[in-house]
């Protein structure tokens, strides 16, 4: 049987990721795609209680490094119970962020040393790498424009890293600009600025390499 | 101000750590010194959360490698946020537990790679050793009679890593003792197969180096 596909979604707060991630599985799925959906941290039970840890803000916030270590640990048990066994049995892989966030928000972003998160995450990854990884690159004012939207709209407050401010959030974009400027083959860079539709229509060309 | 001195105590299930600790704790507080007792994973809101989650065997136990990243998160935060503050206050602290439990559970005991554990433990402890390390050493015989009689004691049965068997339990006692072989001015390795009062004596005599 054919190893299925896996896809990585990623991209700062307000870049538009969740509307991508649901019309890419829909679209896969027409193409007579099985399709698996994750989100990071979660798909897991452990990772969705590793989700209450990081949010959780009143007695313990975590510190930059226990974050980091608490993703690396929901992501170690979502690739070994969830991905992998998927991609061996056919099915493709649809991810809501993946290893490129840790590089971006807890590398570029919190200044944590690169080199030392790459040989954690390879760890906790068992080695596995996305096939294809979709960047949503937006620019910080269309970005807050629409976190503030979705905040009006679900009547929400932001949470510890959506409210980070705006420093964080320029460090954030620069550091997936340049993972991507690294890995040019697996990293495809979209100007998510425009419609839904405009940023789908690029996101499922990018597929076109599988033929 | 003096910066206060950490201890660990190390060793496998039945060694008699936790008698050890405490006692460790009331001779130095007669001895005139604030201490502070830790115990590994916990003392701190996250850590104890973590210590839940590596417990739970129903759902969804942790595989190896979040196992290992979910202690490495509770260590930062516990180094973070308590262990550093209390030495660089003057305290003293006493763990039951620390960096070398990692590399004789995880890396000996389960096979994971050493060279990645260390860097990734250093990275949780922001290279934070400890001073002193006393490793209690007993025969698997006598830890396997004294885990039995706590059992009837207490009416309470083994844990996940309690009762991994025999075989991995005594990988784990050749790994602590390689350990010890590795690093000879930090880890006193001491007979625990005495009476606590003979273990106790060799204990404490160990803490000469620090005059």
């Amino acid at each position: 049987m054919e190893r299925g596909r896996f896809i990585t979604f990623e991209g700062g707060e307000g870049c538009g990721k969740s509307t991508q991630v649901k019309r890419m599985k829909e679209a896969l799925e027409s193409a007579g795609r099985k399709v698996l959906l994750t989100r990071e941290p979660g798909g897991t039970r452990l990772a969705e209680l590793v989700r209450t840890l990081l949010k959780d803000e009143r007695e313990d916030p975590p510190c930059d490094r226990a974050e980091l270590l608490l993703f690396l640990a929901a992501r170690a048990q979502l690739v070994r119970n969830v991905i992998r066994p998927a991609l061996d049995s056919g099915v493709w892989v649809v991810s809501d962020r993946f290893s490129d966030s840790t590089f971006a928000y807890q590398g570029y972003g919190r200044g944590l040393p690169l080199d030392v998160l790459a040989i954690a995450n390879d760890f906790a990854c068992e080695g596995l790498r996305p096939d294809l990884t979709i960047l949503l690159d937006v620019p910080p004012e269309v970005a807050a424009r629409r976190m503030r939207e979705r905040e009006q709209a679900t009547n929400t407050a932001a949470d510890r890293i959506e409210s980070a401010g705006e420093a964080f959030h320029s460090r954030l974009r620069a550091g997936f600009i340049e993972l991507a400027r690294r890995d040019p083959g697996r990293i495809v860079v979209i100007d998510a600025s425009g419609t839904p539709d405009e940023v789908w229509e690029a996101a499922w060309k990018s597929l076109k390499r599988f033929g």
